[in-house]
């Protein structure tokens, strides 16, 4: 087991990890089952899995885009994952015929690019900054990773490790090297984790000097595109906050640009920091954490404000119904707060990585399984959806042709298992409640933790902690953020859960025995949440939310205009679970009030003296919204 | 004096009305004097008039853009309206001199357009789908005929004259010519405008032609992108929608496409309507009136909801924060309303062409006359206009590269005095309240009318009635739509307002002597405005309006965060005139309720628990907002 040095937490993987609940069990089956082999089917369908033959040419069809590679990698990291919880002979048969290609596609030097060989062989790293060159290289090493980690099959990992190995001969702060670095990132935590699997520290010191060397002066984009004979200022994107190269990045401190891209850069970050132990650099990780969950961030774990450049905007500033929120910002999010929470073992992070699991995540893929959302807005009205772009859409969509969502959404599901639990030297983690059992290493030995609960619709959860031997460890268990008043027993016995809790977390040090029960009671009653003052957005506005998930209106339950809702302060709001519903799910209903629209003269505009109508609302999960007929939907809700 | 054919009405000339208020004349004096010559300016720096020197060459800088011509003719018919309402030497010389350089530009056939002579002069009459071709055109006629009334010089008019007949002779339903019309409607108008100041029928029925052609099938639109070797189908605008050629005009429901094309079309299908008593196209006009101004206007009266495509939506679809609301198309408005009020008499055309004037057209430009809005929104946070454009700003600027807006509301403003009085046989109508004076030409004599009002602060309006010779005919005054409980006197008697009303008009018939005087009273409490219940951005909300001003909330009276200011459904509402402010306005203050935003926890959301205090609100007229340091502004406000 890799230990970190900042921290001292690693999650437990994806192989020690069973998950049998009712709420992600089925995803993740649905997953494998339906999603991966329908994305392959598209990769296929696209030209993105011939194209690794390299014998592409001018005229012919099915141009390799530049970030082609990193779709394959991401279905293939997924498959990785999905195969280290479980044998899937077809898939993984599948997974080697395009590993077989991807390895005849490597290049004598090591290079591994398909657009750069058969589309544009002569601008090899000629536009770090547009050509997501370093990016595509960043997802395959993430896939060889996964894909040894679940097989032990090192096709890829050494095809990958070459290629690390040509970028580490031309990139770096040595003479003679180019001090360069991607405009996407992604490598540097695909560096991290290659180093994590190999142990080969100069992939460590290369992500170091790929985040180290960001934004520094003089400018390298400017160099490159001068290079280029272009003009650095007549930049498309602006500026280059676009993708976070505006400042050297211990010097930034609020979260700009592109969210994807700031996700996989303060991943990196924390990566990089954790392992060479740079407090400054987790320190510049922890402020731009502050600002993007305290400033820019929605209720539904959603970033990036604004479809123009997918991007952070400025402080509180939501809007719902322009949310862009892509999916894949939600899972970089996921992948941040991950790594935050590993160094810090601080409640905080995992709140917000279930805050994003359960909600803007989940939200990017329907039940079934087929049909995805790259934007995930909070407030939907169709008919004004007057400029739908291939992104913007009121249903989910089967393929976009810029694809990134679907392969991710789907390697975040099949890894989900390695979100739930962490292992330290003497301690054991529990961050997420999902039924199932995890073997975990602690204190020397193995310790299996048995979960049982219906969580996320139901409050309690049960642990048995089954230690080979008796001994004497600290198990931590997660007090969410959003739940006041949580219970603990131990072995049947109530002990003090708020005594306990210290940063987010229930930690009961004993020496356990096999067959100790630990159950947690984590009240759910419907919460009406409220936004800062100065997110305008939402002012007057309330959300519903129930223990960790996010609740919406649609208009196949609640009719159309649901803008006109109001939600007396007054209102009790009752929750139950409707099992023939999305699944089976929790729905939400109340007495609101909304303008008699029929009594309505005709005519826009006129002295208020509306009269309004009782109605009865219901709310589900936002999670699973749109997975009916088409329609309005809407998260925060007007106050009466 | 021109009659039409449909409605008896005119409008009384400039020439012989007279302003002197303290809201309007103060404006028109400002135009002359101060926004005619920067406009000038502006456009001489720009390259805009010498470029009808024609001697611009491939490679010289300035090259003339397909619609600079109607920049100019603009500017031309402003100082032409400006020259009616009295003498201006300087101006007009310099007028004469433009007048002269325009002259010597036009080609021996008759053509007349500097891009298409110096520019693309292989390209004439190719593509009158996208390049203004028609549109320039009409503004020079539209121009020549301000300029022709006011000056008596015919040398502008006789040049568009033959350009018009050139027109004529390339364009119509004969053999052999083109049945094609502009992609940017205006000429319709311009050209029903030339008939009526030449008598030639020639150029009525061309309009005609224009209006009755367009949208049909085979569509010309479609013909003369093949004639190009382009596939129609690659429409940059997407559909024909954009430019109100999806459909025959008759056939047309719903206000589609370019906002501000909208106008000008439907403008001149009512001056096509009236002149020829067709009275099918009046009901095209009838139907789009309603779905415009009962289902697509803001409460300013601005028009055209998004950015993309400067363009309608959908019904009801008017949101504050990202409403385009262009000033042409405001006072695109103003110009449709004032004819189909000459033609229907009825104060719903009215009501609206007031409520632009002082609301969503005058916004467009600053009180010093110097700066301009060319996008007016409803709801403005300067520090979320992440993504500002040229158009989209918090602060008027001093000019565009498109250009449309500055201009268009010089010749709006210098035009204004046409739009307080109308007259007929044995009918004067007094559509506006403005102090001043007109001669109007009733029961066959002269009779002048002397208005005496603070109007838009005031309730009283005092009119004198000075006829030649006693005479009997109908006082039409109107009773605006927004008032409720209008009090009427004749000669110190009070007269039944009420019961004198019909279609939004008193109307007093009487032998009216030498100082007879009315006296109206319009009640002007402050009025919470709410909007139809469709409308959800306004859900919720209220606006302040007091008489035809549309009120808002700006930062620099009330601090930032305007949204989270709440306005108690009792909230008293008082207004004071404030002599020192805005040049001389009456404020709306009252007692509302905002949240403590000090007293909320450094987080983004959390349990609905805040606590509110009382403030004091400050609203000022909309149009007259951004005239101090720029900050946040809000129309429609929340109720608490």
């Amino acid at each position: 087991m890799r230990r970190s040095s900042l921290g001292k937490l690693a999650p437990v993987p994806i192989a020690s990890v069973r998950l049998d609940d009712r709420f992600w069990a089925p995803r993740l089956q649905t997953n494998r089952t339906v999603t991966l082999p329908i994305e392959y089917e598209q990769l296929k369908g696209t030209g993105r899995i011939d194209a690794w033959k390299l014998d592409w040419k001018p005229g012919m069809p099915n141009e390799p885009h530049i970030f082609w590679d990193s779709d394959v990698a991401k279905w293939l990291e997924a498959v990785g994952h999905a195969l280290a919880a479980g044998p899937d002979k077809p898939l993984q048969r599948r997974a080697d015929r395009v590993i077989a290609m991807i390895e005849r596609a490597q290049q004598p030097d090591g290079y591994l690019n398909i657009h750069f060989t058969v589309v544009a062989p002569r601008e090899r790293w000629t536009n770090l900054r547009d050509r997501h060159e370093l990016y595509c290289a960043g997802h395959l090493m993430e896939a060889a990773v996964a894909y040894y980690q679940a097989t032990g099959k090192r096709t890829l990992l050494d095809v990958m490790c070459r290629y690390a190995d040509y970028i580490n001969s031309v990139f770096g702060p040595e003479r003679g090297k180019r001090r360069g670095y991607p405009g996407h990132e992604e490598i540097e935590l695909a560096l991290v984790r290659l180093y994590r699997a190999t142990d080969d520290e100069r992939y460590l010191k290369l992500a170091k000097f790929f985040v180290d060397e960001r934004g520094r002066r003089p400018h390298y984009f400017d160099m490159e595109a001068r290079a280029r004979g272009e003009d650095p200022q007549a930049h498309w994107a602006g500026d280059y906050d676009y993708c976070q190269a505006h400042l050297p990045v211990r010097e930034q401190a609020t979260a700009e640009g592109h969210a994807v891209r700031a996700m996989y850069l303060y991943s990196g970050m924390a990566d990089v920091a954790a392992e060479t132990r740079d407090r400054k650099l987790l320190a510049a990780c922890k402020r731009l954490w502050k600002n993007v969950t305290e400033r820019r961030m929605y209720l539904t774990g959603g970033i990036g404000s604004t479809r123009h450049g997918e991007r952070f905007t400025c402080d509180y500033d939501l809007p719902n119904e322009t949310a862009y929120a892509e999916t894949c910002a939600a899972i970089g999010l996921v992948l941040w707060a991950h790594r935050m929470l590993q160094i810090g073992r601080d409640g905080r992070y995992a709140d917000v990585m279930e805050r994003a699991l359960y909600n803007g995540v989940l939200s990017g893929i329907s039940l079934d399984g087929r049909r995805f959302f790259y934007v995930n807005p909070l407030a939907v009205y169709p008919r004004a959806l007057t400029e739908p772009s291939e992104h913007l859409t009121a249903t989910r969509q089967d393929w976009f042709g810029c694809a990134c969502c679907p392969p991710n959404i789907a390697r975040l599901l099949a890894s989900l298992p390695q979100y739930v639990y962490s292992q330290a030297r003497n301690e054991a983690y529990v961050h997420l409640f999902v039924q199932g059992s995890a073997e975990l290493t602690v204190a020397a030995q193995s310790v299996v933790l048995i979960q049982r609960t219906g969580y996320p619709w139901k409050e309690r959860v049960r642990i048995t902690v089954q230690p080979d031997e008796p001994a004497e460890f600290t198990l931590a268990l997660r007090v969410p953020g959003w739940c006041r008043g949580a219970t603990l027993k131990v072995n049947g016995r109530a002990v003090g859960a708020a005594r306990l809790t210290r940063k987010g977390y229930a930690r009961i040090k004993r020496v356990w025995r096999k067959g100790d029960k630990v159950e947690l009671r984590f009240p759910m009653p419907v919460e009406r949440i409220e936004a800062h003052p100065k997110v305008r957005a939402n002012a007057g506005r309330v959300a519903l939310q129930r223990g960790p998930i996010v609740y919406c209106l649609e208009e196949v339950d609640n009719g159309p205009n649901l803008n006109d809702i109001a939600l007396p302060r007054t209102a009790r709001l009752r929750a139950k679970c409707d099992e023939r519903l999305l699944g089976g799910v929790v729905v939400v209903t109340g007495k609101a009030r909304r303008r008699d629209a029929s009594a309505w003269p005709n005519r826009l505009y006129g002295p208020s003296a509306s009269r309004t109508r009782s109605v009865t609302i219901k709310a589900v999960p936002y999670c699973a919204w749109a997975n009916r007929r088409p329609g309005e939907m809407l998260v925060w809700v007007r106050e009466a």
